[in-house]
Formats: C-alpha cells, sequence, structure tokens
C-alpha cells in the first residue's frame, strides 16, 4: 500500500471536499418565467369570486328543514356546509381536501405562502412565517366554493360548480404550459407536484358538468322530495333483515390449502366495496389524502436527492484518487480503475435510494388498503352491532365526549400527517437497509469486494456452530425423548422428566447466547413491524393493555365513537322514514297510521297491504328492532 | 474569529486525536499476579472432586419411587436432578444458576476460558473459539454438584454440600484477597465483578451448615417419609376451599382518590409473598439471575467508561485550545478558560454516563419486580383457574409440545439474556437523553451557553403559536359549542352540526401540522416504551393480535403452558394424597377406603373420623373437584 507524499498531498487539496461545484457538468440556468396570465391577477379574482359566490348561495338556498323559524327560514346559513355528513358526496369531498392539502405542501415548501402578497424586503423571515400560518387558512377558504356548490344540490349550485371548476382546471394547465421548468429543487418538480391538483380539478370540472346534465329539468318542473342519502340507509337495513344465503366467504380461519391462504392473504389488501355498506365521509377523505400525501413526499424525496447524485455521479473524474487517498482510502492503484468504481458505488447507492422509496410507497400503500378493508369495515360493522368488546378490547361507552369530538375532527389530518412521517421514517430505515445488503452482500457476491461481513462470520463459525448444535439438539431432544404420544397428544413422561431438567441445566448458557440473538431478532422485527405500521391509525404500536397510550389509536377510537354514535345506518333510516311523511295538523290516530305505513320501507315492492302483508311487516320490523337491540342473536339466524 | 495560521496548524499535529496517550497522567502498573494457591491446581482438583462425589451420591441413593424394576432401584441414575421440580430449593437452585451465569460472564469477556488449559501460541485465535464453546459447557458441569447435593436430600448430600460450598468459597476469598488489582479492564474490576460468585457461595455454605443441623438425627433413627413439597400443595387446595373473607384488597380499579392509585401503582412493583401461593422455581431462578445480569453489565459499562473519561478529563491541558480551533471550533479566546470548559464538559458527559446506568438500573430492576407481581402471580394463578382466554387473549391448548418443551427449557436463559440486552439498549438511549438535556437545556439556562435549542425554538414562536391556537379553539369549541348536556349525558347538538362540519375543514391544514407532532410523539412514546420493555417476556411489544409474532412473548407463553399443564398445584395435591397412602398388597375394599382415609388431607386438625366430618371432607372435596373443572363458578362464591 503506497502513500503520496506530502508535496502532492498538498496539490489536490483544492478537490477535497466532494460537495464543491464540480467544473465537468454545465449548470442549467432556468430564466424566471411570466406567464400571460398574472397568477396575482388570477388569485385575487378567484377569492373574490369565491366570496361573491358563496353569498350568493347562501341568499338562495332556504333552509327547509332544521330551524325554520330563526330568520323565517332565509338565508339559507350554514346550509352549504352539510358535506361531511353521510350522505355527503365522497367524490367531491376528497377532491377539495386533496387541493388543500396540495396547497399545504406548497405553503410549507415554498417560499411565497400566498400569491399576491409579496414580503418587503426588511424583516423577512418573521413576515414570512406569519404569512405561512394565514396561507394555512387561506386556501381552505378558496376552495370551499367548490365543496360548497356541490353540497347544496341546486341547479344554481352545479352551475357554480362548473365555472368555477373549469377555470380553476384552465388556469392550472395554462401556467404549467407556459412555465414546466422552475428553478426550485429540480426543473420540473413544481409541475410533477401540481399533477394531483390537475386530476383532482379535472375530475370536479367532470363532475359538476355530469351533475348538471342529470338534474337539470330541460323541460319539467318535477321537484324531488326524497332526503338525500337515505337510499343507503334503506338498503342497509334491507340488507340486515335478509335471510343470509349460505355464499363462498374467503375467511382466513375457514381456509386450509396454503395457496387458499395466500389468495385470502392477498384479498385482505384489495378493497372491494360491499353492497349495502360504505365507509363514512371522513375515511374517504383520509384515503385519497393519504394516497396524495404518498406521492407527494415520494416526489419530494426523489426530486432532492436523485438529480444530485446523478451531477455528483458525472463529474466523477479521474483525481477522485487523490481524494481517496487523503482519506485513507485505497481502491486501486490505476486511477481510471477508482474513477469508474466511485461511479459504480454512485449508481449503487442510487438504485438503493429509488428502490428504497419503491418498496416504501408499496409498504405504505398496502398499508391504506389493509387498513380500509380490515378495520375501517370490519371495525364499523362490529360496532354497528354492539360488538364494542370485540373493537376496543374493553367496554367503552359509544358517547360524544369532549376528546371525541376533536379526535374526530382531526382524524383526516392525522392520518394524512402520519402517513407523511411513516413515510419517511421508512424511507430512511429501508435505505439503510437497502444499501447494506447492496454494499455487505450482493457486492461481495458479485465482485468479490467488501468481504467483511463474511469475514466476521467466517471467524465466527465455531460459535454459530456451537448455538445450532445447541438449538438442534434441544429440538430433537424434545421431539424424540421427552414428548411421548398418549391417547392423541403429546405429553411428557415420568421416565425422561429429570433428564429434561438436566439438559435444561446443561444447554443454560448456550441458551443465554441464542436468547441474546433472539432479543436483537426481537428488536428488529419489534422496530420493523411499528416502522411499518407507523402510517396506520387503526392500530396500536403499544401491547394489550396500553393500547390507549398510543395517541394514534386514541384518535382512531376516538373517532369510531362519534361515527357509531352519530350516524348508525338504522337510526339513520329511522330518521328518513319519519321525515318522510310529514304530519304537520294530524291526530295521533293519523300518525299511527303512518308509522305502520313507514314499515312499507322494507318492502322491496309497492303492493297493495293486506292484512297478512302488515303482518309479516310487522315482524319484519320487530325483527330488525330485535337485532340493533340484541346483537349477538344475529349470528345465530338461519 | 481569529484563524490560526497554517505554520502554527502545523505545530500542534501531535496534538491532533484525543485518544492519543495523555503524558500528563501516570499511568499505574499492575504487575501480573500469582496466587499462593495456584489457580490452576485449585480448578483441576475441584472438577476432579466434583465428578467423584457425584458418582458416590448416585451410587448412595436408591431410587425410591419412580421405575423400581429397572436396575433394581441401584444406583440411582438421574435422581439428584429433580430441581426444577415445584419442590426444589428455590435458594440454592437460584445460587448456582448465579454461579453459572457469572462464569458465563467471565467466559465471553476474558482471555482463558478454561483456567487450566492455555492455548498453544500459534493460531491462538481459534483454539480459544473452541474452548470458550467448551467452556459454556464446562462451568455447569463443575458447579452441578452444588447443586446435586441439595437435590437428594440426604446427609450424605448436606455433609458434601458443606464441603464443596466452603472450599470454593474460602478459596474465592483467598484469591482475591491475594490478587485484588488485575490489568484487565479496571483494575478492580476482576474482584468487584466476583462479588455475586462470593454472596452465592456464602448463602449455600451457610444454607448447607444449616440443612445439616436441621436434619441431622444426632440421637435418633426416625425418618420422614413425607414427599418434598407436598405441604405446599397441601396450603394450596386449603386456600382454594376456605371461604374468602371481606379484606381490604388494594386494587388499582377499586380505587378512587389520587394519592390511593399512586400507593397502589407502587405496591404493584413491590413482590410480597402471598400465603398459599408460591412461584415456580424457574420463575424464581430467572429473577434472581436477571438481578446479577444487572449487575454485571452495569458493572462492565461502567469499568470500561468512566475510568477512562476521568483518565481524559485529567489530561485536558492548555493545548487543547489548538486542537478545537483545527476542528474549527471557538469556545473562547482564552486558553485557560478553554481547559477548564474542555474539563466540565467532560465531567458532565460523565455524570450523564453515570445518571444514565442509574436509571437504566432503577428502570430494568422496576421491570423485573413488576413482571414478578403483575404477570408471573396473576397469569399463573388466572391459569390454574382455567381463565386461558384472560391470559393469553385468545383459545390455546394447555398441552405440552415440542415447541412448548425448548420454550419452557430456554426460559431462564432467555430473561437473564434480554435483561443484558434491555439494559445496554436502555443505557444508550437514556445516555444519549442525558446528553441532550445537559448540554441543550441545563447548560444554557446556567450558564448562557450552547443556545441553539433555545434559538430554533424562539425563531419558529409564530408557527409554535398558530398550532397552541388552533388546539386551544377545537378544544373550547368542542367544548362550549358542539357539546350540550342532555339527560345527563353530552349530545352533538343539531343547532351546531353544520358549525363542527365547517370548523373540522377549516382546521384541516392545523391538524395535519398538530398530526405530524402527534406522530413524532408517537414514535418516541413508542420507541421508550418498547426499549425499557424489552427485558420483559410476559409482555409482547407487538400489538393485539399479532403478539404471538414477539419470539420473547412467544417463550413466555408457552412456558407457562407447561408450567400450568404439568405442575397444576392441585393435581399434585391430589398425586401426593395418592402416593401418601402406599398399597401393596392390598384388595379393592381396603383401596377404597384409603381414599377415604386421604380426604383427611383437607382437614387441618386430625380429630377422629365421625360420619359428619367424613360428610362434610366428601363434600369439600367434591367442592374442589367442582372449582377446579369449573373456574368461572369461583368467583360466585360467597
Amino acid at each position: 500500500m503506497s502513500f503520496p507524499n506530502k508535496s502532492a498531498n498538498e496539490d489536490y487539496s483544492d478537490y477535497y471536499y466532494i460537495d464543491d461545484p464540480l467544473p465537468t457538468v454545465p449548470v442549467e440556468i432556468i430564466p424566471p418565467c411570466n406567464p400571460m396570465i398574472f397568477n396575482d391577477f388570477y388569485h385575487g379574482s378567484i377569492v373574490f369570486m369565491s366570496v361573491l359566490m358563496l353569498i350568493f348561495l347562501h341568499l338562495a338556498v332556504k333552509r327547509k328543514r332544521l330551524c325554520q323559524d330563526c330568520w323565517g327560514g332565509v338565508p339559507g346559513l350554514l346550509s352549504t356546509v352539510n358535506f361531511l355528513e353521510g350522505d355527503g358526496h365522497r367524490g367531491a369531498a376528497s377532491a377539495v381536501y386533496s387541493l388543500v392539502f396540495c396547497s399545504i405542501c406548497r405553503v410549507v415548501l415554498g417560499h411565497d405562502p400566498i400569491p399576491f402578497i409579496r414580503d418587503t424586503p426588511k424583516d423577512i423571515k418573521v413576515c414570512k412565517e406569519y404569512w405561512k400560518i394565514l396561507a394555512l387558512l387561506y386556501y381552505p377558504i378558496v376552495y370551499y366554493v367548490l365543496l360548497a356548490c356541490e353540497t347544496v344540490k341546486s341547479i344554481v349550485g352545479y352551475i357554480m360548480g362548473v365555472f368555477v371548476s373549469c377555470t380553476s382546471f384552465g388556469f392550472l394547465i395554462w401556467q404549467r404550459v407556459q412555465c414546466p421548468k422552475t428553478p426550485e429543487i429540480y426543473k420540473y418538480y413544481s409541475l410533477l407536484s401540481s399533477l394531483p391538483q390537475m386530476v383532482c380539478l379535472g375530475y370536479l370540472s367532470c363532475l359538476y358538468i355530469y351533475l348538471l346534465v342529470r338534474n337539470c329539468n330541460w323541460f319539467g318542473t318535477k321537484e324531488k322530495t326524497e332526503i338525500p342519502g337515505s337510499n343507503y340507509y334503506k338498503e342497509y337495513v334491507r340488507n340486515l333483515l335478509k335471510k343470509k344465503s349460505v355464499t363462498l366467504v374467503i375467511d382466513l380461519k375457514s381456509v386450509v390449502t396454503v395457496s387458499s391462504r395466500i389468495v385470502a392473504f392477498l384479498h385482505s389488501f384489495i378493497y372491494i366495496p360491499q353492497k349495502g355498506f360504505q365507509v363514512p365521509v371522513q375515511v374517504a377523505i383520509s384515503v385519497t389524502v393519504a394516497i396524495i400525501a404518498v406521492y407527494q413526499v415520494a416526489l419530494l424525496l426523489v426530486a432532492r436527492v436523485v438529480p444530485t447524485l446523478q451531477k455528483a455521479r458525472a463529474g466523477v473524474t479521474e483525481d477522485i484518487a487523490f481524494v481517496l487517498t487523503g482519506f485513507n482510502i485505497e481502491l486501486s492503484q490505476d486511477r481510471a480503475e477508482v474513477a469508474d468504481l466511485v461511479r459504480y458505488y454512485f449508481w449503487v447507492i442510487e438504485v438503493c435510494y429509488v428502490s428504497a422509496i419503491v418498496l416504501s410507497c408499496l409498504a405504505t400503500i398496502s398499508m391504506i388498503m389493509r387498513s380500509m378493508v380490515m378495520h375501517s369495515r370490519a371495525n364499523l360493522k362490529a360496532l354497528y352491532r354492539g360488538d364494542v368488546l370485540g373493537v376496543f378490547g374493553r367496554r367503552r361507552k359509544l358517547q360524544p365526549s369532549r376528546l371525541a369530538l376533536t379526535c374526530w375532527m382531526a382524524f383526516t389530518s392525522y392520518q394524512s400527517a402520519l402517513v407523511c412521517l411513516g413515510f419517511l421514517v421508512q424511507q430512511l430505515v429501508f435505505f439503510i437497509c437497502t444499501l447494506f445488503v447492496g454494499f455487505l452482500i450482493i457486492i461481495p457476491i458479485l465482485y468479490g469486494r467488501n468481504l467483511i461481513l463474511f469475514y466476521l462470520f467466517k471467524s465466527m463459525w465455531p460459535f454459530w456452530l456451537g448455538l445450532v448444535l445447541a438449538l438442534l439438539s434441544q429440538n430433537l431432544l424434545a421431539q424424540f425423548a421427552f414428548l411421548e404420544k398418549q391417547e392423541s397428544c403429546l405429553e411428557i413422561t415420568n421416565r425422561y422428566r429429570r433428564a429434561l431438567y438436566i439438559s435444561t441445566y446443561l444447554f443454560f448458557a448456550y441458551n443465554v447466547l441464542l436468547g441474546v440473538l433472539m432479543g436483537v431478532w426481537r428488536m428488529i422485527f419489534t422496530a420493523l413491524f411499528n416502522i411499518v405500521h407507523l402510517c396506520r391509525l387503526d392500530l396500536s404500536l403499544l401491547n394489550r393493555g396500553v393500547e390507549s397510550f398510543d395517541p394514534g389509536y386514541r384518535c382512531y377510537y376516538n373517532f369510531l365513537k362519534i361515527e357509531v354514535s352519530q350516524a348508525h345506518p338504522v337510526m339513520k333510516a329511522a330518521c328518513c322514514l319519519l321525515a318522510c311523511f310529514p304530519n304537520h295538523g294530524r291526530n295521533p290516530v293519523q300518525e299511527a297510521s303512518d308509522a305502520e305505513e313507514g314499515i312499507q320501507l322494507v318492502l322491496t315492492d309497492r303492493k297493495p297491504m293486506t292484512v297478512a302483508s302488515i303482518k309479516r311487516a310487522k315482524a319484519r320490523w320487530w325483527l330488525a328492532y330485535t337485532l340493533v337491540m340484541n346483537p349477538s342473536l344475529a349470528a345465530c339466524r338461519k
């Protein structure tokens, strides 16, 4: 091994830091872009327009059902906001929340929190902090009109919706076509990061056009009086009352063969909507936002690091050999070979980084999907049945409380924040793991370099052999010596009981070393498991008994409590039933007959009522009532 | 800020590395020690003696109960090894296991695995590996005689026990008095690390002398025929049958005041033996070994690092200022002040290190204690009652299997290995935490230096203010606006339902940032919780549903399965009952009367049997049988 002398060492002092600007790679200069329609003007006008439209919507809509005596039922203040009810449009709400989330990303990462407000040059830092905090309120207000137009469920709303969504969509496309490249982070980062926004705005435009066309009574004035969402509740009650047919249900416990087990396991990652059940609006929103969060974080991580790595790789010259010798690392005698090797190592790092991101994406999205399938649906259904003990593991009151309400409000946000954080942690851990595998296992096998790990294993082989022998002999003894088959079950025979004790004693020391390995495996497995499941709110990362100390899981079960106590489908169906038959100025006898008419709800076809059919309907209604009050009976039905 | 010129930079190149030998501190040279009684000779003789004594013990003891037809009942092969039965002496077994554990520590850390075998100079490394593996078998065999002498429960055994334990104890004391200092690790390390051995050997000496004196029939030949341990089983059955009196039980759920809750919580960390219940031998051993493991690891960590830190602190001179300037760190203009500061920082590091070790010790020992109180006892009692679902959270068969048996064999070892590993991890994490607190919180408050963290918080205050305001306003809204008290429970009023939805939407962005903080807290809390509980086998580190993937917990529940299925006290009591009344050559009628006589077992006083007492005894026996078979009934008894 030869070291260069001191004078040579001083010669290459200019190349000492690898992150110095590399002269060989030309840096592309992106000019500041002035789009034809000015950003500030657009944003100012859209805010103005939104506020105007909201006021108009509130004036236009009469309150029809609630608080009719207040202000005479006009204007319909807050009538635009029941978008989080069970009957809210999941698609529209998800799209608007996604738009807001994308804006939060831009506020946190970008320089101009609110587009049309520019800082004065002095004291710029503090002002920006304030504007950033305000911007977190500004964007939800700007996009709110898109949600309000759908919620009021009137032609005026749909027309406005078409106008706002199409304008915003058009402007965004125009802006990106005009300025595809920006100097921040990576030249196409801005374009790529606004793709989800484009998709959401495009979806909203199509949705409003569709709703407008469907609901426009071009030639008539017939108005629908149906309560929104009541169809779903009727459907739910019908499903509850329907006699279960024997179907082939894929269940992890009932299947036996390995292949069917694998199919069932994979099946538990794919969300297939079930007839007669739909997830709450907040869950639908949180899943959409979570997927967009994964996209945004992954994009940011790729755009920040991969171009830098590629630039560094392109900038490696033969002089790198001197730099490495300065750090006492000598890869090869030949300078060209050293440069090739360093380039190769850079490439390996890049591959590891990208594969870690891909792995994290897969893990996070599969976790979100599994969460949807396994928990949001299964837990809600179980709670609707009344199985509190099975879901929470202990008795809990399904009543709203202050904590439960704040958790319900924060559920969607917490889910998306956890997805971001979980993705970052996963990416870091997977990157370290892939680097470890790449540099210490794959490169040594392929090229015979970096054999540290293999040398370590080789030097410790008597130790490993000893442990393997100890483990094996204990297992063999347990299998063939200590246990004897007696009447279809294994028993410890008296003959060898003492041999069991002596071998327990003699293997004590070996088992201590095995225990250390077990402990290391326990640590690694637990850490990896918890890191992969960090993004899931519906699982506690703590063990049975202290589950509720986990803030994420606490948020989840409080959310479930509110969801079940406030939006039980059977209760809603009953409410719809009562609301459908107006009883102004009727006498009690008439009301009772109305209630009996309501029984028709559970009949699928409207034939003239006979005595028998009324009896049957009564029986069904009592059955529904009994099943709701005694959920454990549902399992006993044929 | 002034930088020294290049020539000055070259002057102090000798002091560049802080771990270079420091010339100002005189190094104490410890001469190799030749004790009067040679180590090798002693070890050789003790091994020889052990083997001889074991053979003698086996020849001396006749097998009295089991396999009497095999080899005519003589010699009592393997009669010395039922030390892990429920009736084994917990103290002796724990002491011997502790001795073996201390030897394992010496084997792993020391240079001479087996004392009287020295390596040949060539190929020394590989040979040592082999010897180390053999040494793990050697030490259990050497110390086995100490356990065997107690297990045979005969005068010969006790005499031998006194001889071996006193000899070993005396030799160890002699050796340590002759050579208190050794050159390895730290001069007194060897002395301190052999303290637990001395305690164990001293205890065994006292125990054997006590047993010899108690059991020696100096003037008579009366021999006890009682089955060892039967007293305990009788006691257990008596306790089971005794009518429960209403006592003041401290229970976490029944208490109400804060102070009594704290008392109950602290109470759950202190193990107070309960009448009529004793933990299995393996649990007693594992607790003792775990405490010794804590001592050994803590001692090793202190002895390795603290003297080095003290040496480094003593070696700090004013030249350190140059070294720090070389790293671009300038603490002060005055060189003497820099040296004082560096010395102070070294002292802070030392304090942090020691307090981290103290914290880890406290955490680990409290975990071991809590494990004893909460789980080993509570779980065993519950399983004896038959409450499998409550303990394991799912139905499991309480039958021995191959896996369960290997887990049972490895339980003690795994517990001690996990304690060592858990302690190391805890120490590392606590050290980092204390360093963080010391350097970034306490020093800035006391001396106004290192204000990084405070500057960071100060620069982010609008952000924190925004978040706190968002959190506060949501909680206030939930408390006073959305919830209304209706018939003793809170309900969400229809009046404000839409206000709830709109505020949920508007707070979305703030809640995302709060969610990130929540996620960080979730990560930190989970990591700390799992690190503190890593040393406990009786808790799974994974959540409900996947608990059994945790290898530590799997080992624990398999251990419990074997313990309960093989050593149920009621079953043992029944066995004792049958074994106490020999039935050689009697007719079935006589046997039946014997069985009826056995009913007296559950009576505390032996009065002549009347018809009424027999009836009562029969009733009691049936009651015991019913309670054992139907554990759920036990709760209904008055």
